[in-house]
């Protein structure tokens, strides 16, 4: 099945009808509003949208879609725009949708030990919110304090406390979503337990934006906990650090936090916040950053305990322990910015590879060996708990001709290598724009007919978030 | 769309074909396969299939469904048969597909925390051999000792551990299916985070054996708790009971298991397992049965305090701590036969009513007022803190007319109910056969109308499970 994507031109007339829908103000086609919706933080990609709109209810996003279905016109819902794999960016040009002013936590329901929020609300702002009350969202991105929930239920985004408390999918019970024909529907109860009828929410999560626009969502919470520890362990070796985590895990330690860093990761997130950099002798390869918690200080020095026993099993430096909330918060904050430090000193490519846990090692080795075939370094850091590897590719002294013609060979042996590891291209990015013409490596073309055949069944026309996911 | 309930018999020539594919041994059509395979666990329904196919293989069980497909000849698969929704009944005649060859557990992937098994596999069994291993496999269904991982799949099974270790759908990573076309697929990739295409594993997980055959399944696994504790809580009134429920979770506690009694579900459950019943006071109404576990016997016993605490708010008798193994197995045991012990003294219909925690209370009581409408007793047990109460409609002395005609309105109340409270109408034990008259309470028309369409996509002919989940 092709998609199809021949679509019309935003006209007047059709920019009436929004005007109609929206009012003047939440209608906007200058210079301005496609410089700022034209992109998101997808390499340095720009794509601009002819119009503009910025609904506040689920009846008006409804209208609008009605509109664009009637006059073929493309539509390309967004959030904060945060996203790594250009979900938000309106390829197709057409209708971009900012879900911006629906940004309000309806309900924090502390007996039930559940929320209702709209997509537009910030993700730390909601993590806030419920901690106030003593409750717990775990999802936690490194963009938590600009990106939205809405972004996060499209990609299924992770961060580091997944490891211990799962991904956004994990937290949802219940979405209101305005199909791409204009329906309203809810496609669950709020209910921790639910077997009737398909599981519609998990479909919806991680779609993307391609099959409806979200516009509440049900989360369940947890209690938060008290305490924590964190601490940060140097290797002379990058793959034994890798080693490292299985173990610790196979120990029965589940920490909260357990993130990987190569050393140039951890330098230059240190030098993007103006922090200075502890010496740190030169033949220390990679560090992990592993944090435990719960509500019993002396269980979590009983855990650090088990992990100390299990790293001296493997060849590591001296571990730093973070003693005080401001050293665990700069260590974080290093962690976050890790993302945009390697923006900033280069071109690159980010991949977001995912393998089971304890083939990390093959995994940070199998990359490394392919970047010197291809030519190309990296700086690769992540969630090593979940086996989820960012492999930041670096263009420095790439030439544009390989950058350009080359590195797509090297990019499909990294993921051919995760399939071969039974993993998979994305772990909490998404396919998007940027990976949709690797989605052949880890499906066949029957499982990737499938979910196109899913799509059409939900978008008839093709006209929401088209050019996303699959090659057309 | 209306789904084609049209079908052909079963006639010698496709009687052949079967053979062809299996060879004699495992196609059978006599009265003794009839009458086995004709029945599940729900109510005293029997339907008899036409043929019985006991495939070994994915490739056989696709050659057979290119067969049904062909002759348009409706196909229901079948686990062990322990099902209360009636999901493998063959209503419309036709092949029934047992997976019991499916008996193997493939891997247990220890430095991965993984396990690949068919579905043929005794769920106890399986927990059993990851035990052995220092892991832990939690969905746990009443039925574990008999019930197979496929059809925990197919229904999304919960049980008592459910409340704090999640159900089924949250250990599976990845799904083997043949699917209706007889094309076979794998659903995901072996990992812990996903953000790769639509979750076409939790679309097939809970789907009720209507999308596709499941033929391997992987898990992630946790390592086993090493310790717990059980109290058996006493309560003069059974709504006061529930209502201890959701305060327990706000003290910050989340047990590993918050099983709910009322006075005849503990009575008949010891009566079934010929314990002696010990002196309830006349005045108690319902139980709590309460567990924590961890790795830490010290912060269990701190848990256990808390918990004390909160109940002191509570007017309840005295707690009866289960002091060794042989006690915690026998209140374990009382537990899970509470459904076989209903249905051993009544004719009875079981719904699986679910709602947000902290509106067990309401309700209970509001399944007590319609009860008394309709005049019908119920015997109410189950997961209290999942929100999931099992009631079990005992038709006592009410007449034939009445439970034939009048029963099924005062269900619609109870449906009715729990959707007012924002739950739904099945928690675990899914749609099927017996609750899909109901579908149209929790969904609306276009909600239902997508699930049809999806059902439509995967299956054109209808041939997979037809007479499930829909009423055509």
């Amino acid at each position: 099945m092709l998609l199809s994507m021949k679509f019309n031109a935003v006209d007047q007339p059709f920019i009436n009808e929004l005007i109609t829908v929206l009012g003047t103000d939440y209608v906007r086609f200058d210079e301005e509003a496609f410089q700022k919706y034209g992109h998101d933080e997808t390499e340095d990609l720009v794509f601009y949208p002819e119009v503009v709109v910025l609904p506040r209810t689920a009846q008006e996003i409804s209208a609008i879609l009605k509109l664009c279905n009637a006059s073929n016109i493309p539509l390309t819902p967004r959030g904060a725009g945060t996203g790594l794999s250009g979900g938000a960016l309106p390829v197709n040009k057409g209708v971009l949708l900012s879900m911006e002013r629906f940004d309000q936590i309806l309900e924090i329901d502390e007996r039930n030990l559940q929320a209702t929020v709209e997509p537009g609300v910030i993700t730390q702002v909601f993590q806030d919110a419920v901690r106030e009350k003593g409750l717990f969202y775990p999802p936690d991105p490194a963009s938590k304090g600009s990106c939205f929930i809405g972004g996060n239920l499209a990609e299924n985004s992770g961060g580091p406390k997944a490891v211990k408390y799962g991904v956004t999918k994990d937290y949802v019970l219940n979405l209101e979503v305005v199909l791409p024909t204009g329906d309203i529907i809810w496609t669950g109860a709020n209910v921790l337990k639910n077997s009737t009828g398909y599981n519609l929410t998990q479909l919806l999560v991680g779609s993307e934006g391609t099959l409806g626009i979200i516009t509440k969502a049900v989360f369940r919470l947890l209690p938060y906990p008290k305490h924590d520890l964190l601490m940060l362990v140097p290797f002379y070796s990058a793959e034994v650090a890798c080693e490292a985590v299985s173990a610790i895990f196979r120990a029965g330690i589940t920490p909260s936090g357990m993130e990987f860093m190569e050393r140039d990761a951890l330098i230059w997130g240190t030098e993007y916040i103006h922090e200075e950099v502890w010496a740190i002798p030169d033949e220390i390869q990679a560090h992990l950053l592993i944090e435990v918690d719960g509500n019993d200080p002396e269980v979590l020095y009983k855990e650090c305990e088990v992990i100390y026993q299990v790293l001296e099993n493997y060849d590591c430096g001296e571990i730093l322990f973070a003693e005080d909330a401001a050293r665990k918060d700069k260590l974080w904050r290093i962690r976050r910015v890790v993302g945009e430090a390697v923006k900033s000193k280069s071109v690159y490519k980010e991949e977001d590879t995912v393998v089971p846990r304890a083939e990390l090692p093959r995994l940070l080795k199998g990359v490394k060996e392919i970047g010197e075939k291809y030519g190309f370094k990296s700086v690769c850091y992540g969630h090593a708990g979940d086996g989820n590897l960012h492999v930041n590719i670096i263009k420095a002294d790439m030439n544009d001709h390989d950058w350009n013609t080359k590195l797509p060979d090297g990019i499909r042996e990294i993921f051919q290598l995760c399939i071969n590891l039974k993993g998979t291209i994305s772990g909490e990015h998404g396919i998007g724009y940027v990976q949709k013409s690797y989605m052949n490596i880890p499906f066949s073309a029957v499982e990737l007919e499938i979910q196109r055949q899913i799509k059409n069944l939900f978008d008839p026309n093709n006209i929401l978030n088209p050019g996303k996911l699959f090659d057309a």
